[in-house]
């Protein structure tokens, strides 16, 4: 088969790969209906993050199981499933607690934009639904996979509730669905900051009732402007800079919650300036696997349209200008179909 | 009258000052019942912060009042009164959110280890018991203007439920009523970590049940021993520096939380260790007032003793032997009485 390769900073290739195959018991192989280019792949792709050698890419999936290791007892050939870019077992305490990507024995998933996949910890993280879905679904349902799920822990992260003030940092795909996770929890005011006409169009679209295009300290300005000198009673950060960090901290009320979801380069974050701001941080790796039934319901009920933020559709093939276009900003998320 | 004054390191002075007067109209002059000497306190005293002059100390007070300015209109001379260490209205939206620390027009207040002590904004800083206590209460009503709500508001940052595992980083007072605290909000579990026997003995008495002596990795690999790998639900870091910070995050379960009272001193988080953590942090300076009605009901109706912290009691004119005592660890909390 022909999968995606990062070999350096815009060095990413779709070629001969072996056909991946049941490692363990307790895997599964799925043959992959959609899969798409994440924020975080542009990291390396941009030479902001080092790989160790030719890396196998995508960790955004859904599609049908192809096969199933001895040890597999609830996975099914034949079922559409939906899993996270971390393997987990759903047993071990962390699990239990709803923190997935930090199972005792999780695993990263890697080498999704190809038309097959192992996924290790087949019954633990992958979910199935009632019945293959019709093609209209899967943006939406591949969403769910990671990029809705990371906004929505955002917004868990953050603590918002009902009739909050709500800021959100970032307007890549993840922030975009942080504003549709806060509108679905109920924010009453959700403030995104972005400046890119086209994905402020998608942030009101998804229930932004406020647009800041300032940043840094004129942005953190702006937001208190915008609430009488308070701040937000939640911000979700879905950056991952130094300054997008310090930007969600100092918009946010004492008292109040940072969600955070960048995975953070070279954030530093100064003890007596956190701790004088008096906020709630929480944050990491969204454990995505605990979401999924909800969200995967939400989309199949048609209660939220989460695939929009596909705004380029491409065959697999044409991985590459996926890379590209996110990476130049022409795109949003890039969709893509074996 | 005479008051304490830090003149440098090591140079702890009571001497001659003026008597505090009514400077706003929303002051009042406290006749001081006791007072102590703060575990910060001993950041400048050690010379590990900056003074920029002779400064008064003394932030941790109780006594009868004394004067109230024009605009004073609930508290009433002849009142017995508890502050915090910040002054603060009470009535703008951070103190509405209970976090007068931040107080939209917050003011320190310094200088109570002397026998008069001007606090400004009255009405919103002051609470007043139903009757002036008997001696015996002094302690522990002295505990609640700050020493016992930070320990208390370490615990309510860390999300400290009934049931829980909690882990106190630091064996000063503020960690000592941290353990009472934990105890009181019904934690199951309470690992205090000293290597001091009589702090370990204090630490049993208000509800420890476990004792840890090791301190930074070996301290962290302790916690993870005694809750079967997982780490502590809750972790209330009361000292703050780098080792006890890190020491905090790394005992706590992903999606626990770490509650940071201690003012962090040189202390730096990297952003991605903190994302892979997976905990919750919260903390600052601890909003005292919010708590002060709760806990002056706790200690009056004699459900908790915070009092016991002090272990030296001097007349207020030996101040500079309550710094030395505590600075050398001889005592854990110097109490003084005018």
């Amino acid at each position: 088969m022909k999968g995606t390769v990062l070999y350096g900073p815009g060095d990413v290739r779709f070629e001969e790969r072996d056909e991946p195959t049941i490692l363990a018991p307790t895997d599964a192989i799925i043959r992959i209906s959609a899969t798409c280019v994440c924020g975080s792949d542009l990291w390396p792709y941009r030479g902001r993050q080092a790989i160790t050698g030719p890396t196998p890419m995508g960790h955004e999936y859904c599609g049908i199981v192809e096969d199933v290791g001895k040890a597999v007892e609830t996975v099914k050939r034949g079922q559409f499933v939906i899993g996270s870019f971390f393997a987990s077992d759903n047993t071990c305490p962390h699990c239990h607690a709803g923190y997935q990507t930090s199972c005792q024995h999780k695993e990263f998933v890697g080498g999704a934009q190809a038309p097959l996949l192992r996924v290790p910890l087949a019954d633990g993280t992958l979910v199935a639904t009632r019945e293959v879905p019709h093609d209209d679904l899967l943006p939406g349902l591949l969403a769910t996979s990671d990029v809705l799920g990371t906004g929505w822990f955002a917004a868990e992260a953050a603590n918002v509730k009902p009739g909050m003030t709500v800021a959100v940092v970032g307007d890549g795909a993840v922030g975009l669905l942080g504003v549709l996770s806060a509108k679905q929890k109920g924010a009453e005011r959700i403030i995104a900051m972005s400046r890119h006409p086209r994905r402020q169009e998608l942030a009101r679209a998804f229930g932004a009732t406020d647009i800041v295009t300032e940043r840094g300290e004129e942005g953190v300005a702006r937001i208190k402007d915008l609430t009488r000198g308070v701040g937000a009673d939640a911000v979700l950060e879905c950056v991952g800079t130094q300054e997008s960090m310090m930007q969600a901290i100092n918009s946010t009320r004492p008292g109040g919650s940072v969600g955070y979801v960048g995975l953070p380069h070279e954030v530093e974050l100064k003890g007596q300036e956190l701790f004088f701001s008096h906020v709630r941080l929480h944050g990491g790796p969204a454990p995505v696997r605990q979401f999924l039934p909800e969200l995967i319901g939400l989309v199949c009920n048609d209660k939220i349209e989460p695939g929009k933020v596909f705004d380029l559709t491409l065959p697999l093939d044409q991985v590459t200008e996926g890379y590209r276009a996110m990476d130049e900003r022409r795109a949003i998320k890039a969709f893509l179909r074996p």
